[in-house]
């Protein structure tokens, strides 16, 4: 009895350990993809800044508010399980031994963003320079600490 | 002279595609992120109303917020150039040749989830489980028309 128990165990361990990666997998899919939405509404507000598209007061203010609520989004995705992850990440390991430190930098993300979807809608977009280049130092600081260099 | 130009033409040609195929998939990526992102919220949303999870007004709250910020994010990401994207995509093409129908479902969506959201907090999940279902009709109708099946 005690042996057909462990053959199943044995027999088991694999889908268990699959689904173990594959929930892993989840999470870091996740939380990339908060990142990409989030860069993508960053980028198209520094092409207004930095005069390479109309300044569109609205547009700006539409995607300083998505920013601002995907900055949110993704810290539930750093689970300590998702370092055995089968996925390519350029989360570099030592974080895990930083995670105040890096929460900090999230919530300083937070806080910034949501001052630049506050002042957003400026009819003067050199009123927001100052706001969008805090919001820019809080994502590169965290990647210059926490994300591999491409 | 002429000729000389056309070489430069023809030598520069194939960066041209790139950059048009890179800004496709850039489109394709950020809409796929879009939803992944809020597809996550809304399966563990699913999982405290079908007694999967521990139900969490708060928690619940929160993620209806984060599907109704999201489900605003993708439609920008459906540019008819993305036709030629170097992606796996699921958008079945005819989308292409129905797209008010598209545009209608997207807004049935962002309209469902930001009455979630507004109900959400209930102290009742049982309260929620209407206004849940109809947002995950509104995934479903698109879902069926336009998306592959897996």
């Amino acid at each position: 009895m005690k042996r057909s128990i462990a053959c199943i165990a044995l027999t088991l361990l694999p889908l268990f350990a699959a689904a173990q990666d594959r929930r892993s997998d989840d999470y870091v899919e996740y939380r990339q993809a908060a990142f990409t939405a989030m860069g993508w509404h960053f980028k198209k507000m520094g092409a207004m800044i930095q005069g390479r598209a109309p300044y569109d007061a609205l547009e700006f203010k539409r995607r300083a508010e998505a920013v601002s609520a995907l900055s949110q989004l993704p810290a539930e995705g750093f689970l300590p399980e998702t370092q055995d992850t089968q996925l390519a990440t350029r989360l570099k390991p030592e974080m895990w031994y930083q995670k105040e430190r890096f929460d900090t930098y999230m919530q300083d993300l937070i806080t910034a963003t949501a001052e630049l979807a506050a002042q957003a809608g400026a009819k003067d977009k050199d009123d927001l320079r100052s706001v969008y280049g805090s919001a820019a130092r809080q994502c590169k600081n965290c990647h210059d600490r926490f994300r591999e260099s491409d």
